[in-house]
This record gives C-alpha cells, structure tokens and sequence, in this order.
C-alpha cells in the first residue's frame, strides 16, 4: 500500500532505475509559504554521492514540483514533487534478476509480482524512495514549527559506538538545529570520528555496518493521539517500518521498560516553575495511552547493516532452482545509518502533522 | 481512530465501566463454520479474576455475537460481538477524576476530551478493551489455520526472568499448541514458576512488574505484505501499539542486529531436502522490503509494568492544579504480562489476516 | 462495505431478524449533550408499524447506548448504539430462501455468499438498517444545528402526485420544523392527503408505490467539500444510494439542467441587503465545484416502488433452477417514501456532518 | 480529497496552468501488458482543440509514465502518469481572480483556500483534470476486458436533441465498440448530426449547451458490489460527481422508476435459453441491493451547460465586494458533453475495477 495517512494522503511512486520518483501529498493546508532552502537542505542530509560513506551514485535529488504550489505557497490542492533518476547504471543489476541477493526484498518481491517487477537496483523497494519522505517531511516540519513543534535526530550508535543520547526530560531546539547540519548527525563529535572511521574500515572490508537512530519531537501539544489504532506509536511506528532495513522501534525507555518495577517506571506528574505539568522522568517517552502528554516524544529505530556487501554469499538462482554464490560488486553504501537520520525524523514530522491536522490545530 | 483495517475493518467501542464493550468486525469471507469453543479458550486466556497473578475483577467475557453468523456459520455481514460489563465498581474511581494516575492515560485524556471522557477504569483506555481484539484474533486464527498458518506466543520474559526463545528458523505447530494451554504460556516451565513466584513477589510490595512477549507466525507464503506503509512489520506494529503498555516492537534479532555486520546479519538462501527456498539465520524475522519470505514471522513486543501500584506516588490534581500524592488501592494487575501474550497473538493473527485478505487468498 | 466517513467512521452491522442492529459512530466530538427526546422523534418518523401505510411489523426501535455516552454527554470515544429485533416473525421467510423475490437484493446476495447469507427478511440489506443511520443523522444534526446549520427532508412526490418544492433561493428554518413533525411530511398537507389516499389504493390492490423525497440544508457556511472524489455530491451521493431503493440522485435543477442553455442555467452572484454574495438562481443546488457556495443545498432522491408485492411474480427458484411464479404475503409497505424522507435527511446531515468535522468546524 | 478507492488507491494532482498534471495508481496488478494504441484513442476522444465544437486550446495531452511500468507491463508498483500543460495561456485570467465567474468553482474556492488557490484557467478545478481519470480508465477497461466486461457511453442527449437508447437487457459489444470510434459518440448518427449544429449555433450565439450521457457495462460477473456504503451505485457516482459540470444521476429506469408501480418497476427473473437467469425488464439497471444482478449495468449522468460563456452575466468582485458585470472571452467549450462521455465511462470503468479487484476477481 503506498498510500498512507488519515487527514492527509501521501502516496509514493518509482523504482530505483526508472523515469524518477516522487510523492501526492493531499490536503496541506494552503497558504504556507514553502522555504525551499530548508526542504533542500534536508534532502542534503539523504542524498548520496557527498562522501566516502555513502554510495557513489550521484543524485542531485532536486524536486521539481509539478501541482499544489503557487507563487511560492501551497494552494490546498494536491502537490506532487517529482525527483528524476539521473545517474543510473542498471547494466550493473541485470545478473541479480534471478540471482537473489540475501537480505533484500528480492526474493519475496520476485514471487509477489509473478517476475514482473521492476528489479533494477531494488526498484520499488530502493532505499532511494525514502527521498520523497525527507520532502514530505521537510513540508511537514515547516508546518510544525508555526506551532513550535521541532523534531530531530541524531544517531544514537553505528555497530557498537555510542553516541551521547538525548535527555528524555529536558531537549533543546539549539542542540537539535546543530544536530541537522552535520555529516554525522551525532550529538558528541568524538563518537561521530569514530563512527566514520568504523565505517571507512567496513567498506575496507566489503562488509557493512548497521545503527540506531534517536528521533524525538518537542514542544507537542497534550492530548494528540488517537486511542488504539491511531495511537502516535502506532502512527510513527506505520511510517517508520515503511523504510526499508528498519527492523525495531522502542518509545522512551522501551524495551528496557520491561525491566522495571511499576515503581521505577512510572513517570510521576509535579508542577514545574511555571506551574506546567511535567513528569519526573520520561520512560512512556512523552505517550500515555496512544496521548502525548507534553513531555518530548522520544523513539530510537534500529536499522540493520546495509544487505549490498561485496563479500561472497551463499544464495539461490531462483530461476534455474540451483544454489549458487554471490558477490554484489555494484555501488552501495557500507552504511546507510548517517543518511537515514533525516528520514526516521521525517517519518515522525509526518505522523505529528497528519495527527494535529485531524486536531485542527494546522 | 477506532477502525482498523486495510482489507477487512474492524471497529472497536466500549468503555472499562461502561454497559458493554464489543466490536464490529466487517467483510469476513461468508462460510466459517465458527468454533466457539476455540474462541472461548482464547478469551479465558485473557479473561481476568482466574489466579492470584490478575485483578480480582471477574468477568465471564462471554461474546455475544449480534450480528454477522447465521446457523453457526460467518455470513460475510459485518459480525458484531458484545461483550457486558458485569463486576463494575466504580466508586473506586470517583477520586481520580482529578488526580491523574501516572503512566496512565487520565491526564492527556482528560485534556484530549476537555473533561467529557469517561474516567471511571481508565474508561475507553483501559486494557479491557483488548477483549475484542482476542475474539477478533481467534476468528482471524480460523481463517488462518485453513491456509496452515498458525499464530503463537509466549512469554519471552518477565522482570529479568527469561522464558527460552523460539527457534528462529523451525518453529513447530506442536509448540504452539502447547503454550497455548498453558496458564503460564512459556516455552520452559521452569522460567515459568520463577516468573509466578516473582509476580506474587512483587503483588505483596504493592509493586508490578513488566516483561516482554515473543509472537511468531508458522506457514505464511512467501510475498504477503506490501511496499511501504503496508509493510508486514507496519500492519502489525499498528495494531500491536494499540494495546495500552506496548513500548517497544522489533521483528527477527530486532535492535540487535543493529551491532551486527551485513556479512552476519544476511540470512544466506539454500535448498532445503524438499527443494524449498529457506535462509540458514532469520535475523530479518521472516519479512524482507515488508514481504514476507517464507521462514517464520517473528516479533517481540515490550509491557511495561502495569501503571496501577498501591505504593505511594507523586502526582497533580488537575482540577486545583496542586500537586499531591497518591495510593491506588483498587483492584489491578501486578503484571498482564501472562494475559497480554494472546492479545499480541491476536494482534498479529488480525493483521495476517487483513493482509492475507487482500491477496485474495483467504 | 459497512463502514463509512472521511472523517468520522460509522460502522454498520446486523440483520432483519438476527438478534439486533446498530451502528459504531467514531469521532464524535466530546461534550455534546445528547437530546434523547429529539433522537427518539427521528426515530419514530422512520419506524414501522404506526398506521395503515406501513408494515405491520412492530418494532419500538429503541436505541440503547453501549458506549461514549457518560453523564448524558458523548464523551469522544466511539458512541455504539443497538437497535433489538423484537417483531420478527421469521417462518415467513424460510420458503423464499431459493426462490428468489423480484427487485430484492436475494439473488445477488445468495450467489455473492455462496449461500450463507442470512436470507431472513432481506438480511442484512433489508430497509430495517436505515434505523441506526437516523440515530446517527439526528445526532449529526444536534452537532450541526450548533453551527445554525437545519437539514430536512419532505416527499416531493408519490407516484404522480406532486408536493410543492422548495424554494431553491430561500428555504425557512420554519417551513422544515413543520415538516418534520407530519405523519406525511410534505409542504403541502392536501399533497399530502392525496398521497395518503393512493398509497391506501396501492394497498389494496396488492401493489406498491415508489415517488422522490427532496431534501435541503441550509446555512451551510462557503467552502465545505472537496475538490474531486469527495465533493458535497459524491459524499452526499454515496450515503444516498447505501440506502436501499434509491435509484437517482439529482442537485439543483437537477437533470432538467441538461436541457438548458449556460445563459439560463449559470447562478448569477448579486450582493443582497446585508452585502452577503447571494444568487439569484440555484440551478447549481448550492454546490460549485463539489463546494458549497452559501445557497441551500438541495437535491432529490427517487425511490423505487417496494418490492414486496402480493401480486403474482415471475421468478426462478435457484436451487433447482426452474421458473416459477411467487406471490409474497408477509408483512411489507405499500410504500416507504413517506418513511424514507428521514433517512434521507439523515444521510444528508452525515455527510455534511463529516466534511464539517474536517474542516475543524465542528 | 483527491485520493479515491477501496482496493485500488488513485491520487490525482495538478492545476490547469501549472507544469503538469497526473495521477498516481496504486494497486494495480502486475503483468498487464498496456495497449498504449488503445489508451491513446481513449485519451483522443476527450482532449481539447479537435474541432469547431471545443476550446482552441491544443493539448497532446500524452501521457509519461513515471513508474510502474517496465518492459511494457504493469509491474505491481503504482504507476504514475504525468500530462504536461504545454498551451497554457495564464494571461487571459488574472482579471478573473476576483471577479469570480458564475457557476464555477471561483468564488468557493477562494473562500475554502483563503485566496491561496491557483485561480487560473479553475486551477485544480479545472475539467482538464478530467485527462488522468481518462488515462486510468482506459488501463482499467483493459483489464475488465480480460474477463469480458465492455464499458461504453454515448451522449443521450445534448439540450433537447436526444439519441437513441441503449437496450437495458440487451447490449452487444459492437455497438458499444463503434460508439468509441465517432467524433461524436451516439448510436445514431442523425441526432450527433443535429447536435454538432446546436453547439455551433451555441458557440455563435456566445452560449452553450449541456446534455446527458448514458453508460452502460455488460458482462459483470452476479454478486459484485457491496452492500451500503459501497454500493455499485455509491461507487460509481462518487467518481461521477467528481467530474466537474455533472448535476444528476440515474441508474437504470432512474427517477422515472418513481412514477411506476411495483407490478410495473419490478424486474421479473426467468431462464433465457443457455438456462441463465436474467430478468424481463432492466429498471434496476443491473443493480439489487448494491449488487450486480448479472444484466447490463446501466446509468445516465446529466451535465451542465458549460459555464464559460462570452453572453454577459451579472457577479460580484470579492475582493472590494461589489457588483459588477463579466464576459468571458477566453478560449472554451460551447459544450463538454461529446469530449465527457469517455470520462463517464472511465469513471465506471474504474469504479467497477475497483470492485472487481476486492473480489480477487482481477
């Protein structure tokens, strides 16, 4: 299903080696005023091509809108944004139609679609259709902010190295607007060098390495969230497990939560200085019963090692029903965790905007 | 949003206190001979009031089916099933209106509803609602076991007591069967007792305790699911974080695999005896791209501890906006762990279903 | 499909003579007291078996409350009503289980549930459903008529016999508060006297009358709709004809618009005395573009003559696939337009009951 | 809202003077081999500047397709087309931003989007917007055709000039094929003779013309449709009223179906001599109870005259809120009727493949 959203529709499209790619995003409130240097810059933070971590295919990503946008501002009619695929190389993916590369959607997508898939480069399933969400979202954080609201992530590990991690009671806008504007969106520099250094060695290797990502959201309002199928977890969780290689998601203390005793784990109200309500500490990670209840919204995603690795693998000819081995020698990222920071915390600029324009509150 | 559902649509209402609580379950495939029998053990595996482990609320949580089955058979008319509330005692409640519980959703609640929801119980939030997803689940497990498909869960532990895990790669119907008889549904008996004595241990502090439970999905073809926002992981973390004191959900090694390399994390492709395509790990817990690929469906989902305790607690009394402390001393869980293990199999089960559905296979 | 909305959710269930009806209506703002005497009146206009017009059929249909009422107010949580089958009388029926009756849904609904439908009294597709949406159409005009917006609905024809029509410029809160209280809801009470006379005719001579209900909202603020597949009419249009025996929808002018010239047919904009944008024609029935432009909203539903005749039919029994002839001697209306105008009037408020809701108006 | 469909999801985008416009299809199955021949013509049959009957503005209206398509075949993925607006001619309506012109969407549009919309040549309210749904019917009528389901439509009448009537019980494909073949689609060439005269006397008198379209589908399985909510006919008349201009529509005997008695409207079963059950009459149009009954599906739509007229009209500037009096001296359509009856047809086409494909029937 590549349509989602209950207030607003965003509904995806493209493959990996076609014409381009690109989002509908139905029922934006009109008359925002579109800051196309900051969707650019976001968008940035995905794009390939910019370093040694990442893939060498060379994506402008730039989006051309084609509707719902005029004279700068949206209309209130439906806008589409379309990204061209410039730099593709699908001579590279021909030998893989049968041979299915471990860990991919191959197998499964070959079976579902009856061998008509487009399987270049992924196609349909390519990480590379995570570009449209970062554009979503960007609109989408523009929206947000006319209320306040920021959301950002940061990386919170890469294979074993740890980042500093967010303080669940207490998030600055500052520390979130520095986060956004570097190569390794990490809150302390020194785990970031070491995160690089682990993956220039893993590429080295022909190996990849996987990571989580933090994501958190403040200044929401209390009491956005549906109770039970439209709970925010649920809302953020729907989006988030559309990216592919995102294998978990945990709210505030998450799995860690199962630990405790009732005692330690429940997050007890008291008034701050300004008479707010405000909990002590923030385990339910700022959502009690689907609700925010105005402390930050906090979640991690744990993203799996980039399957593409160029050591030999063990596999099956899905054609000929032989096993046989492979070594996938095309481009790819050794890790796809520092590019995929912008889009979990688009994914959660969604699922807010979608629950507060059901609110009315945009 | 009470409605769920791509395929089929399921409708939940009802409050803790209120006249009755139900479901509206609508286009079920006409033709199901319905074993009530197997729906009732499912509900006795939920139903509270049974040991010494649970609230000492009784209720029989028989399902009156309104509408939809005619001459015990499923009629493809939406199906309706009430269940009464018998043992409310809602005195027990009148002083919380105010002073919100911690970790509950009284707070963000009563703000949402701007003081009009109905308090008494947790009312529309509280974890009785997750009755009608347990029938709604077994009828789904019906539909489920004419394809072979069988849905299963245990617990994966309680507090810091671990149960054995499932064999990720071969995980057979018989197993199942068995756990799902259990009072205890562990795989070992042993972790099991330890889990009870910790329960009662933790009943006497005026203390509760949380814990995780393992679900997983045997015979599925290989391509159910959808790209994007109707990914396997998706449909079902939708509905399992609609059940209150879900904090967290990771599918096959789940965050873990966020250390491992792609070299480790890769589940290789061989030739089983009978020629079928089977991977020798199962770190993607059966779903690639959101697909999945034949080997079992396996998830985790995190409780926290139940939020009612009797020890002292700290909280606010939003009505004269002080802050105050707080005993509950009504009648709840120590820990729904144990209970909670069929409402995430049915969870799982219902969105199986859904997805099954729209492949025109059931 | 049983569930219906944009923004709210209904979600319609039972059968004819299954043990109950009703409806789960979701969304629902908070805080809104229920007038239950105002409902109940609504009800009554519907219900079978108050004069010689009607089946015999005696049905209170009382509405009983199951749910997201607390303290006479709705509470946000979904409202679930039920509706209790107590006339039936269903050994008439079991002898037309296979010989299906002419016009009826049964031979379409037997062979689209292979045979499992509850084929009682029509099932799940007999007119008893329209009850749980007059519930829900007068709590949707509770919610409306706080906006000052007032829907109503009168015959504007029975076979031949013509009511007067509204005046498609100015239609008076007090001209529909009449209607709604006359036993033949018409503008016209000799109208109404004739239509009474024939329908007594059609009774006796063991047939059935059909004719077109009109119905009107007014004070529909501008703007409301949506471009495309959710435009006032699509909306209004979808409800309509879920309504059995409705077979034409017409807005404004309707058909006859087809036959004008653009020079007549154009709604010309004026500035009445109160410099409000008026038109001087509402050829258009109030809808622009799928929007509301300020005028009444206006359209008319035509209703095909009850089916059930005692008349002889021509038919095939479908079991054993022969001809044969069928005359049908239960309970049935001569005529259901008179009880029809309601349920029109209600899928009218519904409709515009969840556009309004998404607009944030509500 | 601009996204439609229960089974498949359509999203259509795009402003009459923007860069393009387009639609995104999702949930089409994979392996259809597209007849672009085919599409083409269809799309031939509604695009603008053919002839002294329409507007001189010349479009190709050529679809790209984005995504979804590889080697000439549907691969599962949503397919996006784009239709690139090359003659526009965004002089000729700044002057009308405020003037708003009679019975177009301007005046509620610029309400609903506070002024924000793209008011040229109607923006998103534009018929032009009408091409994708052309598009998308022409691919839904070649998978129909796999399981022999035809879809046709002919102008039943323009003004007071009416056509021939379809036969309700008996349509045969080769009529319906010859109709898409003619400039002007009526079964008799002598009254699309009469008809291109009243439009050019129209055109020359600065007026236009309306008219109705009748539509017809043969070969619908029994049983399709669903009861309530997705009625066949609350599918097919939600897409219908999202064409702009349509006011009213009927589904077989229509509103006459009033006048008649039960005696007469009933449609009488019997055996035709492949012993298959089909009735006598046809005033249900092919529809009981939401469902197909298994005889022609038939309905007629009736459209305005084209508001666009250069006669002068009365209206209202809303910006310094005064009368004022409007020609409109742009490029238009004395009449849309002749260029609507393929975006009728597409609509059912794509209403009846939407619920074809819930069958698991496509």
């Amino acid at each position: 299903m590549n349509t989602w959203g209950k207030n607003i529709k965003i509904s995806i499209f493209g493959e990996s080696h076609g014409p381009a790619i690109g989002m509908v995003i139905d029922a934006l409130p009109a008359g925002l005023i579109l800051d196309m240097d900051e969707i650019n810059k976001q968008m940035k933070r995905r794009s390939p091509g910019r370093n040694n971590m990442s893939t060498m295919r060379k994506e402008d990503d730039e989006p051309l809108i084609l509707s719902g946008v005029f004279e700068g501002k949206t209309t209130g009619a439906p806008l589409c944004i379309m990204i061209k695929n410039d730099d593709t190389n699908s001579k590279d993916y021909s030998k893989i139609k049968n041979t299915v590369r471990p860990s991919h959607a191959d197998y499964p997508a070959r079976v579902k679609y009856k061998g008509f898939d487009d399987y270049r480069g992924g196609g349909h399933f390519s990480g590379r259709l995570t570009a449209p969400l970062v554009f979503t979202g960007a609109v989408a954080q523009q929206f947000l902010a006319k209320k306040g609201i920021i959301v950002g992530a940061h990386i919170a590990s890469i294979s074993d190295i740890k980042d500093s991690a967010f303080d669940a009671v207490d998030i600055k806008k500052d520390l979130i607007d520095k986060i956004k504007i570097k190569d390794m969106p990490t809150i302390d520099d020194n785990a970031g060098s070491l995160m690089q250094e682990a993956i220039k060695k893993a590429r080295a290797n022909g190996d990849s390495l996987g990571g989580v990502i933090e994501c958190a959201a403040i200044n929401v309002p209390v009491g956005i969230g549906e109770p039970f199928f439209y709970s925010i977890e649920s809302a953020i969780s729907s989006l988030v497990f559309s990216v592919p290689a995102v294998k978990a998601i945990e709210f505030g203390a998450g799995a860690a939560i199962s630990k405790m005793r009732g005692s330690e784990a429940n997050d007890q109200y008291y008034l701050d200085e300004n008479a707010k309500i405000k909990t002590e500490s923030n385990n339910n990670g700022g959502i009690l019963g689907g609700l925010s209840n105005g402390m930050p919204i906090i979640f991690r995603a744990a993203i799996k090692p980039t399957p593409s690795i160029s050591l030999e693998q063990h596999t099956v000819n899905i054609r000929n029903m032989e096993e046989c081995s492979l070594e996938i020698n095309g481009r790819h990222d050794p890790c796809i965790v520092q590019r995929a920071a912008v889009v979990i915390e688009s994914c959660a600029a969604i699922a807010l905007f979608d629950l507060l324009i059901g609110e009315g509150i945009l």
